[in-house]
């Protein structure tokens, strides 16, 4: 694999980045491990250590030992050879660092503080997702193209839906499709408690199901290992099938809910979805760069209100308190369109917008789009179909 | 969800094991959050903290609000509630803790020990594995379960194969088939390093790519952010066709490799493939209960010397240096059957034995069973054709 020169600018530019705001903080080096981090900032995984001093290149301290593109790789079998190899290059050890703390696991930070004789350091997991949710021109690009394969999947479900299925027989058809057409199975999100496999799809009365899981909303699941989404169920004449399943066909994904129903669905179902494609409609009009999440939020709930739909807002048992959320290499990335955020979405940020209502022995319902901020508003990126689409 | 009577004993008799050595080793509390040890002790996933003190029974600290059929569950928004609820129900505070400190983030550990007004904590991550190495019968049973679905599935390959196929298009009729025949999907690694979709299918020269994961064979997988496995090669006629795919049917798992081959193969692959099932029948026929990990490794590599195939074990470009490893609720749980090993495989372990060998434009071949350790032997789990299987 070589990286095509695009691609090199843009490391670049992501290195850039960090390297201003370590400049600004006053920090001197910063420590990054896990997959997702390594891969935004070299454009590979590697196992290992990315190190990156405030100002001039990176060290890769890499332990697998595969091939790799990049420049600066050092091989290490332990990360106590980091400081030794630093001393080697002549390079001072830092005396402020950052690390994952908020991804890392505590015995692998105490060996890293030990490591460079540190007690305590600033937390890059923060810095890092705050800076990965603006993103890069080739970022955006790779989105996009990530759009185009979500919104083809999706355009075959109608092919695949036979009378009678269950919602899981349903979901493991879909899944087949989102595998032939590019997705990489993996679908990755921040978080202990954010486990989820490739997606979910909600039918009838499951919807309201509460999960375990922060998700916008839950599923009893077919397995008390994983309980979450479809659950069995056999898919019945008039219930809406909420298809929310993962847009992870390039590193970069998008997120894109729709609705399917079997056959006709309930006038409610039609109502609440409408006032879903009103609260984005309304959205796109009044948004401008640097809009804060929390009047995101507060658009939405006073349609909702409006509307009499509050019951049934963001679920029924448990109601979601979030809207939307950014989205990257992680399906839940900042900002978070909360009443309590004090966050704004600033240009080049990503971000998906979910209003959904769930009706109890119908299912959920609403649309979800994946937007670009722009510097004069909003682009949609997931263009897809967002009435109800009926299943035969 | 209600639990069995077998399943109430059988995490009665999980809380008991932790107990005992909690008690032989003075430690007052134990505090478990990641979703594998809550869902080993508890029977469900949840959001929150397990409490168990080294004698009575445990408290659910629980975040997520969804209904659980488990009794002492407490409803909490943050871990700071832990030590209030403690304090109103008349429990002193413990003075030496246990937390998972290999697999919870820095920050949240810290904020635990906090909690509690301690410097530091014992390694719960470490004891939990050692305790869920050894089976109960119970889980014994669930491995069996899964290993009827897992054979089940792998029967199935020679129908959906095609000539021409590309090795990720097989894979992926595979996952469908390992989705209908009740998959959970998610499959559980343990470490940040692990991180594999659903299986490994390796095929011709991709079987010799490296990976940056710490799995037994690699492969150059699809997309930068999943490099492992099938690359998108069309399967060439006299490749073999390396299938080890995911047994993830039942909470507990089993891992089963068996090899099919495009039309025939090479006698190289024949006979390395043979050497492979010659290992298994060694080691089912001299292992007694108590066998030290590194005397199976080592009986395999003097067998695979004597036949003069030391170059193709384990890989080429990378070898791995393990025949074997633990499995159950996580697919690589200890021990590990490496040279270095100081563990013995006593009674009741379940363990995964792979002796493989990768061969240069033909692909990997030898078999992977999963066995279980009896009061006299080894008994194996997975049944299924061991032999190379034709494909046309």
């Amino acid at each position: 694999m070589q990286f095509s020169q695009e691609l090199k600018e843009d490391l670049s530019i992501r290195q850039r980045r960090l390297q201003d705001a370590m400049q600004t903080q006053g920090v001197e080096a910063c420590i990054l491990t896990t997959n997702v981090n390594i891969f935004y900032v070299s454009g590979i995984v590697y196992t290992g250590y990315y190190y990156l001093p405030a100002a001039g290149e990176p060290i890769h301290f890499i332990k697998s030992p595969q091939a790799t593109p990049i420049e600066n790789a050092v091989y290490i079998r332990k990360p106590e050879q980091i400081t030794e190899i630093l001393k080697d290059k002549g390079i001072p050890l830092p005396k402020s660092i950052l690390l994952e703390t908020d991804s890392v696991a505590y015995s692998q930070i105490v060996r890293l503080l030990a490591i460079f004789n540190l007690s305590e350091c600033l937390n890059a997991s923060v810095w890092m997702r705050k800076i990965r949710s603006v993103k890069t021109d080739y970022e955006i690009d790779q989105v996009k193209q990530c759009a185009r394969r979500h919104e083809l999947v999706y355009s075959k479900i109608p092919e695949i839906y036979r009378k009678g299925m269950t919602d899981i027989k349903l979901q493991i058809e879909i899944e087949r499709l989102m595998r032939l057409n590019g997705s990489v199975g993996t679908f990755r999100g921040y978080g202990d408690n954010m486990e989820i496999f490739m997606g979910s799809l909600l039918v009838g009365d499951n919807a309201q199901a509460p999960s375990p899981f922060d998700f916008a909303l839950g599923g009893a699941g077919v397995s008390p290992i994983v309980p979450l989404g479809a659950n069995g169920s056999v898919i019945q004449e008039g219930q809406a099938i909420m298809v929310d399943m993962a847009g992870n066909y390039s590193p970069w994904m998008t997120d894109m809910t729709r609705v399917f129903s079997a056959g006709k669905t309930s006038g409610l179902a039609y109502k609440a979805h409408q006032v879903s494609i009103d609260i984005h409609e309304k959205t796109m009009e009044v948004f401008q760069p640097g809009f804060p999440c929390a009047e995101l939020y507060n658009l939405a709930l006073e349609i909702v209100n409006k509307e009499d739909l509050s019951d049934y807002f963001m679920g029924t048992k448990q109601q979601a308190k979030f809207i939307g959320h950014g989205l990257g290499l992680e399906i839940n990335e900042p900002p978070v369109l909360t009443p309590r955020s004090k966050e704004l979405l600033v240009e080049n940020t990503v971000f998906a917008l979910e209003p959904k209502f769930v009706l109890p022995a119908i299912g959920a319902v609403g649309v979800e789009n994946t937007y670009l901020v722009t510097n004069s508003g909003l682009e949609k990126i997931t263009l897809f179909e967002e009435q109800i689409i009926e299943l035969n």
